[in-house]
């Protein structure tokens, strides 16, 4: 086909009408609008029509393999083992990268984890990360080989070399209302994963009020594109879908989360018995990643050997040579009091007795943010001593007067907006609760 | 609300979800457009939004409002007398309007008429008026209003003041498949014909396969649109659905078509039978104009008195001295035998005797713009030489050998091709078949 009888118009009124498009056509077409030759405006029309006529399973697979040709594609073919990564859709207190990427390696995997920044209400992998002063995510391609060949693992951000196309769709997408569209996020996501050089996929997919997907259908529907786009694409896969309907573990926020990994990681007797919901998803993905990697032959073998290197130290001794290697300060994780804290303490305690049945992790997550621990844009730098302790999680039994969350916010941060905020976010009833089952699903 | 708190993804988001937007939002956004605070890249996504959602008669007419708002609109009324135009959704051979206007001026009405150039497969009134040399479409105010006072009418082309709004959408959507949207069709029409400063409007809502409107009920929804925004806006409008599944009267392309409103206008005996059509519709179109300006009592008064103004000439004198007054030729119109013809003639003849069944409208229309005789884009310039004069139309008896078509091509255009396009275009069957009704409905 030639490039003279290319019409983009004609290619948004044939998704427009509900018709299937060929690779070649949105080859063309996602191609034209990283060189320009697609007009921005002809994109945005484009998002929408497809925003409304959706994606067959075969245009996703094309849209996905356009933007991951769009840019580089690491090969750790050369490096021995099975290269197996994990992605979550986000939430908030979701920090299971952390522990996952050594346990995982140190359970012998490969694990190349091309990470992201907290966006929205989210937290992100590489803002937690470098609440350790001085690591670094930006490893160059030899750093990135190396680590994960002699580790086992290495967290890095996206260069501006991955997916170009994805980078301008999705800067597209978010000022024109297209975000939330299922083969748009499916190509988004997995043109990003699979160019880190992974060969198996394990996707933590979000539901609840927290999560991106608010209701159960739609996780699972997103849980399954990815699994049949990703196999298509030749890559072997997995998705859980998990309860966000409170945050995951006991803390939220950038330095406290990583002293809840630190715990988890040191497999500390003495841990936060809020962190057994964080403890438990971190197993169960390591399991699935293992089971899928060869590692094992089954999820419950996977779990046992998962608990059994968090057991023996084995994965602590690959998380502290991680944060060596790209340059974080070991003294800070091994004495994570010193993490930053930011100076105000806020104890924010239950004006009436009963059970803790609401948690509107959204908005908690929005409170974060504003208090500088999260980013509006890409570009705002974060308050790693920004944070949040939850004492009391779904279903607790509360007194009057009881510390429901430990909030750390900046000195300047008004009190009251904490206090407002959080007795709106955070519901008590006077009737004992059922606690949201964790995993809902597995495929 | 402040300018602070205007933020386009929100309201592009509020249609994508079908919910309504006021006035006040889609005045903002429009605006915004304009100004180029809209990005163009959201202008798109939420014309694509509104193919999907369609608009409310509320949002129409806001959308409407602010389009009109965004250029200038003339004030006619120190003028006296009503001002009534009309507006046809396009056709082939559609010339009505050189007919019209002269003829509903001399019923003692004020047209005052914005016109347009030909796009796609369709004329404009502006090329075939131009047809006649020296005749200027681009009057000044002052002698746009002069002779709408002292003839009764006057014919022009839209300013780049008015309607700027609808010109920036109509680009946009030009380029992203988002023309064929009822809501933005409306307030396109309107924006610009509401600006001319007519105080009622007829419109001749065109409905077959020469038409933009390809069945009923798309053309009734139409016709009803433009009704009840035009009674919105304070504007009283009827419209009439007329078929475009043949050319209207004998002839299309620009010198030939006027000589064929001559021949009306002129009131010829001797005037082709083929032209019987055009000269119907012309006076109900008409009557409707005089019944909506209270000129007359009745439709039945109004087609009464329009033959009586074709039949003592005094039509024909408005024409000439609306030629005269916009410096066109004299000479020319009283002797149209000198106006432009392409020096190529072709005889398209019957190959099968039978019935002519089918008119492929557009597809005739198409071959009338590849020779020349219309433009592809609006830059383009225009043949007036090129025509096609019919001398068979819907349900007429044929013999083998029987001369269908007279085409008027340039010098170099490929006779085998204009043979084979019309071949395919014009259907011959064995039996007898209906003739379509001219008016389906009137409203």
């Amino acid at each position: 086909m030639s490039s003279t009888s290319f019409n983009p118009a004609w290619i948004i009124q044939k998704k427009r009408d509900g018709k299937e498009l060929s690779h070649e056509e949105l080859r063309e077409f996602i191609n034209g609008i990283t060189s320009g030759e697609v007009a921005d405006y002809q994109a945005t029309a484009f998002l929408m029509a497809v925003f409304f006529q959706g994606m067959t399973l075969e245009e996703t697979v094309g849209l996905t393999d356009v933007m991951l040709k769009s840019g580089d594609r690491y090969d750790l073919s050369h490096i021995p083992g099975m290269k197996i990564d994990k992605h979550s859709t986000g939430g908030v207190g979701d920090k299971t990268s952390l522990i996952i990427a050594p346990l995982a390696a140190a359970c012998g995997l490969k694990v190349p984890m091309m990470a992201g920044r907290g966006l929205g209400h989210t937290g992100g992998t590489l803002d937690k990360l470098e609440a350790i002063i001085g690591f670094d995510t930006q490893l160059t391609k030899e750093q990135y080989f190396k680590n994960i060949e002699e580790l086992g693992c290495a967290i890095i951000g996206q260069t501006s070399r991955v997916a170009p196309a994805d980078k301008k769709l999705y800067a597209l997408r978010d000022v024109t209302a297209t975000v939330e569209c299922m083969p748009l996020i499916v190509g988004s996501i997995l043109s990003k994963k699979i160019s880190e050089g992974s060969e198996g996929l394990v996707f933590d997919v979000k539901v609840g009020n927290g999560a991106f997907m608010k209701t159960k259908d739609k996780a699972k529907r997103l849980a399954k594109a990815l699994i049949q786009v990703s196999k298509k694409m030749g890559i072997p896969a997995r998705a859980l879908i998990t309860d966000m309907n409170q945050p995951l573990g006991y803390a939220a926020g950038n330095a406290i989360e990583v002293k809840e990994c630190i715990s988890i990681l040191r497999n500390e007797k003495s841990a936060d018995k809020n962190s057994m919901d964080l403890k438990e998803l971190t197993i169960q993905l390591t399991a699935h990643m293992l089971d899928l990697g060869g590692v094992v032959k089954s999820i419950a073998e996977g779990r046992k050997l998962a608990r059994a290197k968090l057991a023996d130290g084995s994965a602590w001794k690959v998380f502290e040579r991680l944060v060596e290697t790209q340059g974080g300060s070991l003294d800070l994780i091994r004495h994570p009091e010193k993490l930053a804290q930011s100076p105000q303490t806020i104890i924010f305690k239950a004006k009436k007795r009963g059970y803790i049945a609401k948690m509107q992790t959204e908005e908690i997550g929005k409170l974060l943010v504003e208090m500088g621990g999260g980013r509006k844009r890409i570009t705002d730098s974060v308050d790693p001593g920004v944070g949040m302790i939850f004492h009391k999680k779904l279903g607790a039994k509360v007194q009057v007067g009881d510390a429901l969350v430990t909030v750390h916010a900046p000195e300047d941060f008004d009190f009251a907006v904490v206090e407002s905020r959080l007795a709106d976010a955070i519901e008590i009833t006077g009737t004992r609760v059922a606690v949201p089952k964790l995993i809902l699903e597995e495929f």
